[in-house]
C-alpha cells in the first residue's frame, strides 16, 4: 500500500450536498488507529431505498440485514464501517449488527428496520461494536450535508483515492442531483462487484421504481468490472432517494417504466459507471487500465462471459503488465470461455490495429506494433467471435507483483 | 526460469521399456537452437489409442486432427514438438499438421490415419514443419525403447523438470506395465488440464475400453489440478496399448466393464495422479503446494467445483503464498463458488488444526497455529460446507511473484 495508483484522478470530484441527506465520519480505531473508519449517513423521513447485495453464500452478517429490510425499501440511516467486514462470524456476527442497528436507530430516531448498515475489511474476526455504537448520537447531531468527500474516505480499505462521482438531471423538468460514493480495490469480481457503493439522491421514486432502474445498469457497470475475479462476502450497493425534490415540484415516480425516469436512468448508469472504473483504476497493484469489448457473440450475456474470461485470465493479465502483445492467450481465453465461437473466423484487435483474422495472425500485422501498442497505460482489446451480434465490455486492470506483495502481506 | 521447482523429484523415475514402443528425440530448433523439442514415438502394427481432449472452443489444429482419428482408435506413431503450438494458425496450421503426419506415415510407413500429433508452446505463431519432417526417417530408425526420460524431456516448454511416471500391475494374472510422460507448468486449469501427457502400456485392450476406462480417472487427476485456472488450447491426454502382452498370455479386453480390468485400471489411475501431482509441483514460481478437500456438499462435482473455487481464487493463492492463514479468504471462495452451502455450520481445517466450525472461528484455535502451520511447504486445506454427503478433492499451489515474473517475460 502507500503507493497511489497511477490512474488515481488528479482532482477528485466535487459533490453537492442532496437535500433530505446527512453525513458524519469518525475515526473509531476499528482496525488502526486515527484512520478514518466509520459513516453515519441520516435520512430525512420519505426516503426510499433500493439496492443489490452479493450472491455468494457466505454473505456477511449486514449483508444477510440489507436484505431483509430492503422488502419494505424505506431507510432513515446508514451505518458503514471499515476495518471489518463482520463476515463469517456467526452469532456474535448478528448481534453485532443488532447493537449497532440498534444504536443507530436511537441516534437517528427511527425504527431499526429503517436501518442499514454494510462492513468492509478482514472476514472472520468479531466486530468490536462498542468501539462506534456510543459515536453514533454525537455524529448524528453533527452530521452535515456537505461531507460525501469524508464519507468516501470512510469506507476505504486497500483504495489508494476514495471514489467520487455526481451527475445533475432532471426528472419531468426538475433539477435532480445523484451523488455516488465506492470503494474497491481487492476482491472485486464476476457477481456484483463493488465491495461498497452507496448513491444519493433527491428525486422522488418509490422503492419498486428505484428497483426496477438499477437490474441493467449494475449489469453494465459493477458487474463488468473485474479485477481478480474473486466475490466479496459483502457486496452492497444502496441507493437512497430522499424524495426532497418534490418541494420543487418533481413528481413521485411510481412505476419502473415511467418514461419521465429516462433521463434520470441514464445518469444514474453514469454515475454508476464512472464509480466501477474508478474502483478498476484502483486495482491493486495495477499499472494498465484495460477495456476488453467483445462482439459478435451469441448474445450480449455471452459476449459478457467471454470478455470476463480474458479479463480473469491471469496469463492475458501478466502479459499485458509484461507489455507483451501476446495474443494468442486472448485466443486461450476466448477457447475456455464456454460460449459459442468460431475459432476461423475469430479477429482481435489491440486498439485499433488489427491483429488477428479468419483464425490466424493478420497479413498487415507487425508484432513490433503491438509492442509499441501495449507500452500505453491504457489498452483496448476487441474481439470478434465471428458467430452473433451479441456484444459486450468488461474492464479490468494487469496482474503484477505488486498485486501479489500486498495481498500475501495484507493482514500482517 | 531455471529455478528448478522446490518441488522436484529428488530421483526420477526410471522408465523401463514396453514391448512394442520405440521412442527418438531431437534437437529441431523450433524455438530454441539446441533444445530437445521433438518426440517421435513408433508403435507395432495392432496398438489401440484412447485419449481425452480440450474442450477449448479455440482448439489446435493438432487436437483437431487427433479429434478426427481417434474414433477409429488404432494408431502407430506419435509426433510431439514443443517450442510452438501450432495454436490459431488457420489454414496454414491444419497444412503443417498433414505434412507432419505424411512425413511421420512415410517414416513409419504406416497410414497417415495412424498418425498422432500434439504441439505445445506459443500460440498464434506458424508451425515451420521444414525443421523436423525431414529427421522423421533418421529417428525412426534409430528409435530405441528406452529412451522415455528424453522422451519426456523433449516436451517440456517451461517445465523445470521432465514428469515420469511408472507402474507394474496385471490383466488376468500376467504382468502389464504402464509408462506415463507428462509437461505442464503454465495454463493449467479446470478442464482436462495436462497440457499434454502420453500414456504407453503393453496391455491388449479394444480402443472402445480404453477410452471406457479414462474419464473417471482424468476427472479425479488430471482434471482435479489447477495452477492459474486457466486451459490451454492444446490439452492433450493419449494412451497407446501396443497390446505385446498378449504373447505372455495376457487376454484381449473388449468390453470396459471387463472385471479383469479392475486392477489396471487402479494402475492407470495411479500414473495419472502420479503425472497430475508432478504437473501441479511445478507450476511456475511456486512455494507451496496445496491439497484443498472439501466434504459435507452436495455431490461430488459440487464439492470439486467449491474446490476449484478455493484453488483458483488469487486471495487464497497469495495469502498461502505469503504464509498467511487468512481462512476469511477460503470462505470467501467457498461463498462464490456458486453451489450449495451453510454458512453456519462451514467447518475448516488447515492440516489437523480446526480453524473454524459452525460459521464462525472456532473456541481452541490460536491464531498463532494457523501461522505457524501455513510455513510447511506442502499445505492442506479441508473444508465442510455442511449440506450434504459429496467430496472431492483438488490440487494447486501457490501464486507468487515469481509467476508474474515468468508470465509476463515468456515470449521475450
Amino acid at each position: 500500500m502507500g503507493k497511489i495508483s497511477p490512474f488515481a484522478p488528479k482532482r477528485l470530484a466535487e459533490l453537492p450536498p442532496i437535500e433530505g441527506v446527512r453525513i458524519a465520519t469518525a475515526a473509531a480505531g476499528i482496525r488502526y488507529p486515527g484512520r478514518i473508519d466509520l459513516l453515519f449517513a441520516l435520512f430525512d423521513s420519505g426516503t426510499s431505498v433500493a439496492g443489490v447485495l452479493t450472491k455468494s453464500k457466505t454473505a456477511s452478517a449486514p449483508v444477510d440485514w440489507c436484505r431483509q429490510h430492503l422488502a419494505h425499501g424505506m431507510a432513515r440511516a446508514l451505518v458503514v464501517n471499515s476495518g471489518n467486514a463482520n463476515a463469517f462470524t456467526g452469532r456474535r456476527g448478528r448481534e453485532a449488527v443488532e447493537r449497532t442497528v440498534e444504536a443507530a436507530a436511537r441516534a437517528a430516531d427511527c425504527l431499526e428496520a429503517d436501518v442499514y448498515v454494510a462492513s468492509t475489511g478482514v472476514i472472520g474476526e468479531p466486530l468490536d461494536t462498542t468501539k462506534f455504537t456510543g459515536l453514533l448520537g454525537d455524529l448524528a447531531r453533527e452530521a452535515k450535508p456537505e461531507a460525501f468527500e469524508q464519507a468516501a474516505r470512510a469506507i476505504m480499505t486497500t483504495d489508494t483515492y476514495p471514489k467520487l462521482a455526481t451527475r445533475k438531471t432532471e426528472i419531468d423538468g426538475v433539477e435532480i442531483t445523484i451523488n455516488g460514493i465506492a470503494k474497491g480495490a481487492g476482491m472485486i469480481a464476476p457477481d456484483m462487484a463493488t465491495m461498497l457503493a452507496s448513491l444519493f439522491t433527491d428525486a422522488h421514486i418509490e422503492p419498486s421504481a428505484l428497483r426496477a432502474s438499477l437490474d441493467p445498469a449494475v449489469d453494465e457497470t459493477f458487474n463488468a468490472i473485474t479485477i481478480d475475479g474473486d466475490t466479496s462476502t459483502s457486496d452492497t450497493f444502496l441507493i437512497f432517494a430522499t424524495g426532497r425534490a418534490i418541494a420543487r415540484g418533481a413528481p413521485l415516480i411510481a412505476h419502473g417504466d415511467d418514461p419521465r425516469l429516462a433521463m434520470f436512468r441514464f445518469a444514474l448508469h453514469e454515475v454508476m459507471r464512472d464509480l466501477a472504473l474508478q474502483i478498476v483504476k484502483d486495482g491493486e497493484g495495477l499499472t494498465k487500465f484495460v477495456t476488453v469489448k467483445v462482439q459478435g457473440a451469441e448474445s450480449k450475456e455471452a459476449a459478457r462471459r467471454i470478455a470476463k474470461s480474458i479479463a480473469n485470465s491471469p496469463l492475458v493479465k501478466t502479459a499485458i503488465a509484461g507489455e507483451d502483445p501476446n495474443w494468442g492467450r486472448i485466443v486461450a481465453a476466448v477457447g475456455k470461455a464456454g460460449e459459442a465461437a468460431d475459432r476461423d473466423r475469430l479477429a482481435i484487435w489491440l486498439g485499433d490495429i488489427l491483429v488477428a483474422k479468419n483464425g490466424e495472425v493478420a497479413a498487415g500485422y507487425r508484432e513490433k506494433d503491438g509492442a509499441n501498442y501495449m507500452k500505453r497505460p491504457e489498452i483496448a482489446i476487441t474481439v470478434d467471435v465471428g458467430v452473433g451480434k451479441g456484444s459486450g465490455t468488461v474492464w479490468t486492470c494487469d496482474l503484477t507483483k505488486d498485486y501479489i506483495a500486498i495481498n500475501a502481506d495484507y493482514r500482517s
